[in-house]
């Protein structure tokens, strides 16, 4: 069962070295069924390079729980389950490690919009959470995690929808899109972003945020009612 | 028609991935052909490993519109129309969203001549733009970008046909040539002049522009009337 | 004899460069095999594309001299056979002179823990020694080479079974495993460590190590007693 | 004539990019044949996959003109004469535009020995010229440059076949060896050590150079009498 979910999950996942994203099992992806209330997932701690479709798992939107394959869930799975029921229209969702998106997020800062490339995928500052506390951390920590994104969002009064990506402070990046396969895209956007502004914040630590009027230009002629960017 | 333009623009957007200056869509490039009066531009938002030599949007140069191919071309077609306008002499232009460059063009510092490497390929610091005011961005936006670069030309006194790059102040780079693949040459030489920049100002922050001097005698071996780099 | 032993060690010594830890001779790995009472090592100066499994030497763990092999062990045996001494549960030594982990020992800082990355391996900052002094120095160089390892590890109250890494100062780093083939893990692990603490430090020089409660909480989730990272 | 001698030329001339150290033509690599008195070297502006070993072009020592080819020899011909002519030990010779090793020459300082990487090739810091001054530059240019690297040993008391390389303050690095593979072996070595040096002043700006008692060690077990580094 769930055959084609399971092929689509394992793709992108295989596709996470690929783009640079990973070393050994740094990273996972997985991608939901929505009508069958069902995700796919990587399972925990196994190399890319041994990866079979039929050991992606899957599990249940409602409950949480793994009700097929053989292997463990990712151990972030509770992560994506909380995102899933909180972002009712995504697709897919991946979490890496890759290295200038984690030197963001262990530096605790939101990734200032500082360019039209920025511009062109999301029209605001990345955010980066808070720091958890103990206390949630002693809880359903991987839960907690979700929530934090979660909330972040709700505070800073972001739709997920348009801004596909969050740094969680001290551990690294989450990204989603209506498929995984353009949650995939997002996650390596991110790590050029996070790349592009350190760069900038080294030629000159004076640079400004975009001004608004670039950040809406940009940001519209791709995503906005007037589209132009890309094929009809 | 335009076959060989045709080929010519689309094996040059194939170099942009290969040379390490784009991910996805994030540039294109442009060949022109002044007798007929037109120039071949990548179509908008197509990946690079799915684009077909007739999948090149033909555009005339006088009218800037479409006037032959199936799909839209590139968001930064009026860009490259307001450049060919104005440089007579250049017959490719290149866009990318290349990482040092962009670090640069979102500091919006124009790239000081530190070297003989740059001096080797223009006699001065690589110009970036200012930023666009927001009537202008309100306006025909891409055709505004080309005008600033053209601006940014005359302000400074700098002659396009020794100069084949420009920064666009928080956007990125756009480099031009005698050829397609001149402009592609320039293209990669700036993004690595920009990193030699950076790692120059990070291991001396008070590092000094290189002396004039040496900045002529490199100039002019290689482009000058007595040049002796190269063969005849 | 011990062929098994010297195809593993040939096999662990040929990933160093494909990993990208090492150029040219940068580097060597070895593997014990303690009922044996030897260890497996790269010869010394030997480029890794022209090794052979049969070029391996043998080294006695209690005369810390080569026991067959027609070519000189690495120059830093006698630094490996203390080590594999001090620390009984180890299987394997890994030495390189990659880049990030050189340039934090050569800084001679130990590398602050910023992130769940550095947790889910180890649960402390990758410590490094102090310089050696002149008249260690002018004594048996890499004997003393490990013993300063293992005097760091002791004067920290550290336990190499947990961490399975140390950088050298004004030197590079060493690393362990269980095998060698996790020693080698270890060291691509170090490396990327190395790099994501310096960017973090780059994006914000007032970065906070984490909080001990996120540090214990990944940590064990991979290595404690509830561990439920990976497979059963 | 000199087939062999233009096979090693060529074939050094193809690990330039092999080796990550140029892009488009930005390097040369010559070797001598002190007996015949001449040496081959690469023709000037030819792009190495085009390179073929009937194109290296033949200059004499004596004279320091080509003697032999249809090409004309590199535009940095005469820097290449005044070495091989002030350093009579060396065998070949190799100039590039390698990014960190330009970087320090345009910040124009002499790399720090940090660290043993460094002192297992040389026991001094990588000089750096200083500024040639415009009258210099006037007159034979490319003479004046090796002339300038020949003073700066002598000024320094360096031993050119200890310390077999140097940047040239505004330009870039020239490495030299007793065989061209011994020289490439070299700028690959200086390209890293320069990003060494780099991130180790990134992670800790007060970062102390090497104690000389290590710097002695390294480089005498791995170059002195008594070396006992690599095979007999």
């Amino acid at each position: 069962m769930y055959e084609e979910l399971k092929a689509i999950c394992h793709q992108a996942n295989l596709e996470l070295p690929k783009l640079g994203l990973v070393i050994y099992t740094f990273g996972n992806v997985s991608a939901v069924d929505r009508k069958a209330g069902v995700y796919a997932i990587k399972p925990s701690g196994v190399e890319y390079d041994r990866l079979r479709p039929e050991d992606m798992v899957i599990v249940s939107l409602e409950t949480g729980e793994a009700v097929e394959g053989r292997l463990r869930p990712s151990s972030d799975t509770n992560t994506h389950t909380v995102l899933y029921r909180a972002f009712p229209k995504i697709g897919g969702i991946v979490h890496t490690h890759s290295t200038y998106a984690v030197g963001w997020a262990q530096a605790a800062r939101s990734v200032p919009l500082y360019g039209t490339t920025h511009a062109d995928h999301l029209a605001a500052d990345i955010p980066c959470t808070e720091f958890m506390p103990d206390e949630r951390i002693a809880n359903d920590y991987e839960t907690e995690t979700g929530l934090q994104i979660v909330e972040c969002f709700r505070k800073k009064h972001l739709n997920p929808d348009e801004i596909p990506m969050a740094l969680v402070a001290g551990h690294g990046p989450f990204t989603w899109g209506t498929t995984a396969a353009k949650a995939l895209y997002n996650a390596k956007v991110l790590e050029e972003l996070c790349r592009m502004a350190l760069v900038t914040e080294q030629v000159n630590p004076a640079a400004a945020r975009l001004k608004e009027a670039l950040i809406e230009k940009h940001y519209n002629r791709k995503h906005g009612k007037n589209a132009y960017y890309g094929q009809k």
